[in-house]
Formats: structure tokens, C-alpha cells, sequence
């Protein structure tokens, strides 16, 4: 076991909940285990992110199904964003938006959850990806 | 060439058909090159994993149409359960169900294939994933 | 910061404009920081680099939806396939097809986009992927 301390990196692409859901519990895991986690969020994830629609249903990937579903919902739990800002509070956890996706979608940080802690470009996220890099 | 004999850990959170047979062949690649290869078993990958479905038809990513439906049926093949067995015989391959996705469908392990080695807890997954993490 | 010569391994499975998309932007910011980019072509995404058809609309997600969709459309910009060409100007990047997905598919590689540098299979594409092994 060589690198406990070493970064993990997740790229948020798809904005459903049931991946943005996936995402926080891999953070948090990661994160229990004290390595670094790096965030940056693109497109349909970055969307998600928006302060004024985080809480909203994002809906599930297509292969759900209706059973699928009905087992998200009757699980229940704790949602996604709140997983991450207590993650954010234990952790060393980072989460940066893309600034391609920004201009993308015609928004600022200040119309994203105030957990993002900041707007950056993919080279400058590649040159904290020094572990693993997982895009979902 | 550095760390051939480095760990890949594989989230598998889809369960399409194609998207675990692409995961059973990036895992005996891996096995074939001496990797330790660890896959973690999430929510619809979880769901196809149950023994009394796991050779039904669980679709395809919605992208593939009627064509591409076409071109994976007249290929045929191993099915990926089949690949995944013999990839375990022949390799250091562990397989785990994410805990928190069991709870979620309200399964035991003995509701899964028996190539499932056990369940555990993310945390507990990401300090063995100490190399590549691939999120499929 | 330890491994910024430590390469980047793609494998490129969906053939949506908006996944290729985010990889070809991954690629550029991996190439930028110097390290090496091994990019692994299958399935949905191996289709989307058939040479007569590279360019045209291979849709998005489904969870893009019509303003998704909109916002995509109205950023305009580089194609995919563009970004690709440029950064294998720049930078060390490798783009082979997956052989099981040519022989799925039952074409040759000059059926293919010429920035496509070869066949191999995945356990020579493992041998490779010493760093981080992205799924997209």
C-alpha cells in the first residue's frame, strides 16, 4: 500500500443523481481515508451545481428504469450536495468549475453553490490530477 | 514502465451490457498484464450482478441505436459474466458490492453471483484502490 | 507534485459530441502539462471516428435535454475532432482502436479517421496505461 496520501482526482460530467450521488460517497470515501480530493465540474455536472436549482430533481440515468427508481426514492438519505459540503468540512476537498463549461452555459461562480471554491481552466486542473482521475 | 505491478480498481456503477463487457475485457487486460485488478460493485452494475439476472439482457447505453444493437448482437461472443469468471480464475481479480448501494435494493450477498467475494464499504474499497481508478 | 511526466490513458467508449468533447479537452490540458496521453478507442466512441462520419452529429447525453442541447449549439466552437488533430501536433498522444470493437464492428483502419495511429488490443493497451486510466 504506497500512496494512502495520494490525490484523488473526479471529473463531474453527467449531472443525474444517481452519478452525482456515486461521486460524493467516493469523495467521502476517499477523503476518510485522507487523501486530497479534486473536483472540477463540467458540463451537465456543472449544471447540477447551480445555487438556485442544486436541490432540484437532476433525475437518473436512463437504464433506472421505473424499479430503479422506486428503490433511489425509498432508500432516501442524505442528498448528494450535503454529503459534499460535510465531506468539504473533514476532508481536504477541493471543487473547481470548468471554465469552458462556464462560458458554456453563460454563468459566473456566484451562480453556483457556495461550496464551489473556485473557476479554472483543464490544464491547470491536469497539473493537480497527479493520482487517480476518475470521470463521471 | 513503472508499476505494472500496480492495482486497477473498477467502480462499476453502469449495467448495461456493454458497458460491463467493456469493464470484463479492461479487467482481463489488466490480469493479463499481472495487475491486481479490484472491482467495486455500484448500484445498476450491482443490480445486474444478481444470480437470477445476471445473463438476462440488460440493454445497451442508449447512444447505440438500432445499428449499433445490430453490430454487439451478430458479434456475440462471451458473455461478460463468463469473461469475468475466467478472468478470476486466472488472475488477482477481488470483487466487492458497494454496501450502501445493497442497502438500496434491499439484497443480501446471497442474492448475488457467486463470483461476488464479499461486500464492504467504500472507505474500506478506497484504501486498497491505491492505483488507477476507473468509474464505468 | 510528483508525476507530471506520469501519462494520461483515455479510454474513449461513448460516441456522444458532449463525452468527446470533454475528452478531447482532457487530452489538451494532460499534453499541456507534458505528460503523455494514450488514448483507446471502443464501442460507441470507435464508430464516432469512422472517417466519413466523424463530423457529423453524434448527439449528446440524454440528460442534456433541449436547453442542454441549446447551450452546447450556441457556444459553438472547435469540433471535437479538431481539438484532437492539434494536440497530437503539440504533445505525445497515442490513439488506438480497441480490436475487439474493430472486429465488432467489421471495419479495417482505413475506415478510420487517419489521427487514428493504430489496432491493439487491451492487454497492450494495459501494458501502457501506467498512470491514471480514465473512462469516458
Amino acid at each position: 500500500m504506497k500512496d494512502q496520501e495520494e490525490s484523488l482526482s473526479l471529473v463531474l460530467f453527467s449531472g443525474t443523481d444517481d452519478k452525482l450521488a456515486a461521486a460524493a460517497v467516493l469523495a467521502a470515501g476517499a477523503a476518510a481515508m485522507g487523501r486530497r480530493v479534486h473536483l472540477f465540474l463540467q458540463y451537465w455536472a456543472l449544471d447540477a451545481f447551480r445555487v438556485d436549482r442544486i436541490v432540484n430533481d437532476h433525475g437518473l440515468s436512463p437504464e433506472a428504469g421505473a424499479t430503479g427508481a422506486e428503490a433511489v426514492r425509498r432508500h432516501g438519505g442524505e442528498h448528494w450536495s450535503e454529503t459534499l459540503r460535510q465531506v468539504k468540512e473533514i476532508g481536504d476537498v477541493d471543487i473547481q468549475a470548468c471554465a469552458l463549461s462556464m462560458d458554456m452555459f453563460q454563468i459566473q461562480q456566484s451562480d453556483l453553490d457556495p461550496m464551489v471554491d473556485g473557476v479554472t481552466g483543464v490544464a491547470s486542473f491536469m497539473s493537480t490530477a497527479t493520482g487517480a482521475v476518475v470521470f463521471i
